[in-house]
């Protein structure tokens, strides 16, 4: 790839992976996709759109600081979606500061001029665990993010399927509860918010649970899950049922052989895991979809630098 | 294709349109896609798989007496899903005494061993629109049946996608409400239970509508929605609402730039349309699925057969 030097001196792809929590950058291998010199800081959405990019240029700054800056050939940026690969914009949900933002273009500014390609981070994801993780070997996969949102990417007939725009597998905004809340992104019972971190907290604490210390984010709630705390460990069964409708109207619409499950509150393993496997028998009942693997993502919180960078490689390539 | 004879000599397709209420047969010429010889008979699915299978043998023995018969060269089965495409079965939900019944098998015997391509409904409607309806010059569609049941096909990147065991886009087996009723399939909250023409039907019965005469099916509900009756253009209004949901959750997923509906009860117009068309607005809302097209099917309900045959030639040709 690019050039194919050695593994040692060979050239690198600038990662970025903007959230709505953090925003991450690396230097990538092209050869073996092995992350260098990792950094991250706080996105600061609350703070406005300029603070964002204030972030970003940080995270970028640090890294051109680096002595391997110079093997640096292109820049692979996975972002919240929606996303717009066409025109190189952004608009996160979880960041209302930015809409239409001209990411690729920042980017060209902050790196003087290296080619970039914008992914939505959900696609980024699909890319890294088809290439590295555990969707590697299938040919149709729904790879998920959970953490703060709810996103994904999917690959179909062996290939990534970013779809026109970069947005196919944006799993967190359809609709499972056609009545359900109004949601930030304008349409209401999202999946997002009933499944991401934020809806298991905001339905824990609704529900009269308090965190022992800190602050009253997933995390807590897991650790009180743990213990056997019932408001928490309804939470968590909560947000089980609704990935359980949402995986299974996509393997209904696409048939899937995998669905790879990631981001920090998949980290919390079979309190989210369990409830999802137990509903999706309930949801996904047509031959072709029962049976339906649910895997833990493989790269954990470094799929998203890995599949900006990968997928970066992929579109250059194709 | 098939040979290349003149149109007025060319090879024809034996279609065959299986469905809830009735089984559809044609001769579909391989050149130019014209039916001939159209006949079809009730599925009789409440009396059990084997008088299905009689009304299946009735269709092509119709067929199999024309002096056209020798000009048949292959076998394009269309039926309510599920199916299987690898290995030539049927479950279709509306039919429950054929399970993983051997579909392309019996039409072997029946044709005495003429090739056969079995697809999904919906997939073989994607493929009439496609080839030359309402989804013609578009890349990325989903084509849907609103009559006793609610199913679809995809196209995706220009190309027919039926996904590996042909049941991609079976968009009425998608939960749009998480607690909703159960549905004959297993799950539950399926688009089908709140768009179908049975749904609507019996939505408009719960709510007091009565048919002036006749069955109280879905098109004694659209006459009595055109005069106006409330719990009629409610029942219209649900399932528009239902099908907004379904088609958002869709186009979230792979983006589509078109979405073409046609079955019996699509045939009511504006009655389901405008009601879809509005609440499409409240639940497609991301940057990339707003302002999706709707369009009615071209190809009313000759799309099954025409597209059984166009989905056995393309099947042929790939």
């Amino acid at each position: 790839m690019l050039g194919g030097q050695s593994v040692d001196g060979q050239a690198l792809v600038l990662a970025v992976d903007i959230g709505g929590t953090k925003i991450a950058g690396a230097l990538v291998g092209a050869e073996d996709g092995v992350l260098h010199c990792r950094t991250e800081r706080p996105t600061r959405a609350a703070e406005g759109g300029q603070a964002v990019l204030d972030s970003l240029a940080e995270v970028v700054g640090r890294l051109r600081g680096l002595p391997e800056w110079p093997r640096v050939r292109l820049v692979g940026v996975g972002s919240a979606g929606p996303v717009d690969t066409l025109r190189g914009t952004v608009s996160p949900v979880n960041i209302p500061g930015w809409r239409d933002f001209p990411l690729l273009r920042e980017l060209d500014r902050l790196t003087d001029g290296l080619p970039g390609v914008l992914t939505g981070d959900g696609v980024a994801m699909a890319a890294a665990e088809h290439w590295r993780g555990a969707a590697r070997g299938f040919d149709n996969a729904l790879c998920m993010v959970v953490s703060t949102g709810v996103g994904g990417g999917l690959v179909l007939g062996g290939a990534l399927y970013p779809g026109p725009t970069g947005n196919a597998g944006h799993i967190g905004h359809i609709t499972v509860d056609l009545e359900g809340e109004p949601c930030p992104c304008g349409s209401r019972g999202c999946l997002e918010l009933l499944a991401s971190g934020t809806a298991i907290a905001r339905h824990a604490v609704a529900a009269g649970w308090r965190p022992r210390s800190g602050a009253a984010g997933a995390a807590a709630v897991a650790e009180s899950a743990r213990d056997g705390d019932p408001r928490a460990l309804a939470a968590f069964a909560r947000a089980g049922q609704a990935l359980a409708a949402g995986i299974a109207a996509t393997a209904t619409l696409v048939e899937l052989d995998v669905v790879v499950i990631g981001g920090g509150v998949a980290q919390s393993g079979d309190l989210l895991l369990g409830p999802l496997r137990a509903r999706l028998a309930e949801y996904a009942t047509l031959p072709y979809v029962r049976g339906l693997r649910i895997e833990s993502a493989a790269l954990a919180t470094d799929a998203g630098l890995v599949g900006a960078a990968a997928a970066a490689l992929w579109a250059v390539e194709k």
